[in-house]
């Protein structure tokens, strides 16, 4: 018989300090968004295998954890697919995505949800990067108008407002936007992913650096250097504007319609008033957002710290293709949602020294070895009788190593020590 | 690309109303069990397999999700263990005793832990029962007194008042007395466990029941007559006792030190002047509790109602053998734990037909298509200075139909409608 005690690798493990810090950010999560009007659900961890490859996950379905059949034998295996059946969720959308559909008849429209849960992807462990991670979801379902856009953003926003997490921008463009540029280009449909994905790495590698993947770019049909330009060109003037009207003028005419933009405009602009300073809003043409499943306005939030340049917090877009295609697309339904990282959160409120305010009113009763239990009895009346007040009791054998156990309790939060021996009590006198 | 509408079978999906039930019921686990100085832990869902399948859990060891191996190639493995590494949790017990042994140098002593978290067993799916639930676990390790136990059977005694669930008993009992009631009675060490599963049969096949198991028990060496005769001479005269040492008397005397009596004894009495008349604390010397870790003081709760004789809600016990051999020995610590089924808790509120309480300050805007971005803005902003109050605000667009989105929103919780449009805003009357 075999015992491990380190957990599975990659897998995180929350101590008591931790815990109490990623509980007050849930819960300011919660409160903040429920105000909102978005309501609570849960789908379980274990999702069809089917659900998890249809490729709509892009690489994270490569880091799927599967989940073998029960009572499976391996002669009767051709391959290892033959051998599962389920596998863990890699993200909270998938699953909102079948939960829609089978029970949209019991749910209102616009359904507006918020789903907290853990989300499992077998990526290369890092530092602050764990195979088990907790994700925070909010999703407008069944709105077709830009309303549910400015809900999402103008939520989180406030969300992380509540939150002290500092200076944020929020970044948005549209998808159709993104393809409208590709198409002037005249880049073939079918390489549109591998330039957004250079695209994508503008704040990284600079113009330069995007012009040149593209040039090198390896496809059938090579990229004609003046188109390349011609691309590169709507990016000198910087990544972020105020407005994707006066950034776009007359450059998309015949390949867009003017309705996709002031769409958007009226989402950047209506976004900008009701956060006001909380946070800047701009339109950014290079944001890509990399899941294929997104078919409008994307968004994304990024904390701007000192020390921690643009540090992506927040991601999301408009999906109406997706929730039909659990239905046979017998039933369409618009759908925009926002994903939070919830783990960053908890990373950068840690960072930040924040430690939630433990209750003013926690004693420990430390009973001493030899104690009768009519004595004992007393202390645990008493003690439920504090409790009943709403105060933090402790009632704990003494330690030999009194010290010890006193500085620790004085960690926990504890105020008011108390020992309890033959003599009675009486209260230690702390530092 | 397949995409399936329907959950995983056994899969559990919460709606918004079951939702906040389970969040008011959370709620009021957490706030309860911190006020008695327990802190919350978090522990991974993946488990080493060697750790879930060491013999500790009984029967749940058939019931695990398996988790395939990354990048693992069919034509290597010789059977289907070679393929996987990992596994589902089957309970919180296993992950906490190698919490323990990984972080018990940054632990206080005691230690006391509050768990809430999933498991997942390959049970045959039933009504109201899932492959997937939750459960709450509260464990005291480093005490090896029994102000574990009081603490323990209290607190919980205290979180069952608190959600209202009626009445209750308590039935404590202990390993030790089990197993010298066995050996008094010269049944073979082997099949005591044989023994105990009839014995725990008693509440639904009564006294002769038993007896004609073990008469019938296909053992090498079959009990003598006798010996069965002697051991259902113990119960005879019933299963609920005020007091353990009146039950026993002198029976156990030679095989059993008076220590552990008075030890049972103590944690009956105790517990019962804590809760007073909360709920009825009795000695039930045919509790068995299923698992083979047990070492010391077993306990369970059962909820009494007419419609739904004792069914147990709660079970613990003390298992002071299991953390030591995460780490080979080297360090023994005492444990006791009390598990909680969340999803009967939950099922019992709403079958109660509890309703948590909503926000009484909630109210909903619904938008007219054709409504300007200059009077959207104004609506987005005034909603968010009503949130920034506390208020809980909807701002959604007007559906065609409009009858059905109202109603709707009254089940919700919306007590105030108002509908948005060129003319202005007007209060929707509600019946």
């Amino acid at each position: 018989m075999s015992f491990i005690k380190t957990p599975v690798k990659g897998m995180p493990e929350q101590l008591p300090a931790d815990m109490e810090l990623r509980e007050y950010a849930m819960n300011k999560i919660k409160e903040t968004y429920k105000r909102y009007g978005f309501s609570l659900i849960d789908t379980p961890a274990i999702e069809h295998i089917e659900n998890l490859t249809n490729k709509q996950g892009g690489e994270n379905e490569t880091l799927i954890f599967k989940i073998l059949k029960r009572g499976e034998k391996l002669e009767k295996a051709d391959k290892i697919s033959d051998l599962c059946d389920g596998g863990l969720r890699y993200d909270l959308t998938v699953p909102l995505a079948r939960f829609y559909a089978n029970n949209m008849s019991s749910l209102p429209t616009p359904f507006k949800s918020l789903q907290i849960g853990n989300a499992w992807r077998a990526d290369r462990p890092q530092k602050g990067r764990f195979r088990q991670f907790t994700q925070c979801d909010i999703d407008i379902i069944g709105d077709n108008s830009n309303l549910a856009e400015i809900e999402l953003i103008s939520a989180t926003s406030e969300m992380l407002f509540q939150l002290g997490l500092g200076d944020f921008n929020v970044r948005i463009n549209d998808r159709r936007i993104l393809k409208a540029m590709a198409a002037i280009c005249d880049f073939p449909q079918d390489k549109y992913d591998d330039v957004f994905i250079a695209l994508d790495k503008m704040d990284k590698i600079g113009l330069e650096g995007v012009m040149n993947i593209l040039k090198s770019m390896n496809c059938a049909k090579k990229f004609a250097e003046e188109n390349v330009h011609k691309y590169c060109n709507f990016f000198k003037e910087g990544i972020y504007f105020d407005s994707c009207i006066d950034f776009l003028g007359n450059k998309l005419d015949g390949v867009l319609s003017s309705e996709v933009i002031n769409n958007l405009n009226d989402i950047i602009l209506c976004v900008r008033k009701i956060i006001l300073n909380k946070g800047k809003v701009v339109f950014d043409p290079t944001l890509v957002r990399g899941m294929s499943y997104y078919t409008g306005p994307i968004f994304e939030i990024e904390l701007v710290d000192k020390s921690n340049l643009s540090s992506s917090i927040a991601g999301g877009g408009r999906y109406d293709e997706m929730i039909g295609k659990y239905n046979d697309n017998k039933i369409q339904a618009a759908a925009s949602g926002f994903s939070i990282g919830f783990e960053r959160i908890v990373s950068i409120l840690k960072s930040k020294g924040l430690k939630p305010q433990i209750d003013s009113n926690s004693t420990a009763y430390l009973i001493s070895k030899n104690l009768g239990y009519d004595s004992i009895e007393n202390v645990f009346v008493k003690a439920n009788t504090l409790r009943g007040k709403g105060q933090r009791i402790l009632v704990s054998p003494k330690s030999k190593n009194m010290k010890v156990q006193i500085d620790k309790l004085i960690e926990q939060g504890y105020n008011k020590i108390i020992e309890v021996s033959e003599l009675g009590e009486h209260e230690i006198i702390l530092r």
